[in-house]
């Protein structure tokens, strides 16, 4: 089992049964450096090829314990056991593994398919209600690219969910998880359709390296810039556009944030989207049709000036 | 392009022209300290998902420029010109990518097929001597696991392919290539017949950590144990094992090694190959016939002590 500090301070009893590998919390432990700490530790425990690890924990914990599961001796079985809601509508699922590099966000990573994932949603009893918040980016973020219903539903009753109601939680995770399921099975290697997922994440990236913010509400922040740049290509109609930036803000999702400019250009211009001189950039059309539009670095400064 | 400095300093000419990488050569270089240096060059040359990367040099280049491939950004495309005849029949085919670890030998890697393979074996006029020799123990090897005529003519002309013979160069590549091809096509992750490979690689690769020896004279030194191991375990005559250790004699691959027992007990202990308490290991049955048997760490241990 890997896990990190925090969820084996809450869940020691049932995990201290398993040869256990833990590492402190947080993004900013989400290195290389920790990465190496987990290949020693795996030496120690005398892990081999028929080893099977299991991350327990949130995105961090997911991302890491896939991509030691990957590189360890050419690669082990793996699966996750999600404990954030952000981990369960997103992280958790895909295959997507990846550590920060210096300051650029999962800049170095593969493509690797869990065994299982498993969602329970009594995990999330223990989480701050700010942890919540933070998952219903990602949430949103499906309803944008791929079910207005779940859009409508939102838009409804915009703070239920916070009150973790257990059927209302196991729905809109549900519904999330299709959405995304979706779309992976049609292009794992995002060559097509799944570049989708990343509405938001260019900038929402750039922010959360650069402003240390939680990847939800940094992504949150992202989907606003990225909602007003479909607007300014013309893409999106003004009044979508503002429905949903109330939403976001109604569910408390777009903190007050310094833009900096200068170095959010800088941040872009390393994205894993850019290629040469343009950037592969997820703009809506409506809710829930995004389009993937190479917008020239030259053009996407100019409109991050505006914007910011 | 990311070679290293010696192959650099032979062919600047043609590599300049290229955005270049370059790391001090040799086997201790293998580590993820060179790796993490080609993440930075290669955010710094503005590397990107459509960036395509070509290693240039020996297995080392290889080995490094495909893990490399296979983790910046989650995979570019990449292919190799192999400089060594060690890397023209074996390290650049069959997608094994991998780092050594702490002493650990290809203790972090991935399998990352490469787009091109290109074997110039004018490329081979520049090698030392040694260095042609270290490529023939994975021929022989080839041969023992899989072509026995490739086996008889190495053994009618052991030493005429040192004399760089064009035709002959030409002809022995290609066969022993063909063996490791079919054998990867059948099995690229390692579970059946891939297994074979790693004829003679079990204590090979301890002796390479332990003595830093070259890999080739290392896994020559290792054929001649698991040589040896076989004829105990009934598998092979005596007197087919006497023409196996008389061919590697005469070519020069079985150098003066000092067989630390407990050092080695130590190395296979953390054996890739190993799966639980036992290690799958290869042994011959004949000439182009390997079998896979379970061996028990404990018996292990005990062969090593009555051969060392």
């Amino acid at each position: 089992v890997i896990t990190d500090q925090n969820v084996n301070k809450l869940y020691h009893h049932d995990l201290q049964r398993y040869p256990l590998i833990e590492f402190a919390a947080g993004e900013e432990h989400k290195t290389l450096e920790t990465v190496e700490f987990i290949y020693h530790r795996l030496l120690e425990l005398g892990a081999d090829r028929s080893s099977f690890l299991v991350g327990v924990g949130g995105g961090v914990v997911c991302d890491i314990t896939g991509y030691a599961a990957a590189t360890y001796m050419r690669g082990l079985d793996f699966g996750y056991v999600a404990t954030t809601l952000l981990a369960q509508v997103d992280a958790s699922v895909g295959g997507k593994t990846a550590v920060n590099f210096h300051g650029f966000k999962n800049m170095v990573g593969v493509f690797n398919q869990p065994r299982f994932v498993l969602c329970d949603i009594d995990l999330l009893k223990t989480l701050p209600r700010e942890d919540i918040i933070n998952g219903l980016a990602e949430v949103t973020k499906h309803a944008l690219i791929g079910d207005s219903d779940l859009f409508h539903d939102l838009e409804a009753q915009p703070r239920k969910i916070l009150d973790l109601d257990r059927k209302l939680l196991e729905d809109t995770i549900e519904r999330s998880l299709r959405v995304k399921i979706g779309i992976v099975e049609k292009d794992e290697r995002e060559v097509r359709e799944r570049r989708w997922l990343n509405f938001g994440h260019t900038f929402g990236h750039a922010l959360e390296s650069l402003a240390g913010l939680p990847h939800g509400r940094a992504v949150s922040w992202g989907m606003k810039l990225a909602v007003q740049v479909s607007v300014r290509k013309g893409r999106l109609q003004e009044d979508v556009a503002a429905r949903i930036l109330r939403l976001l803000e109604v569910m408390g999702l777009l903190p007050d944030v310094h833009c900096d400019a200068s170095q959010l250009k800088k941040a872009v211009r390393t994205d894993k989207k850019k290629t040469g001189d343009a950037l592969k950039f997820v703009l809506l059309q409506s809710i829930g049709r995004p389009v993937v539009e190479d917008i020239p670095l030259v053009e996407l400064e100019s409109l991050i000036d505006d914007l910011c």
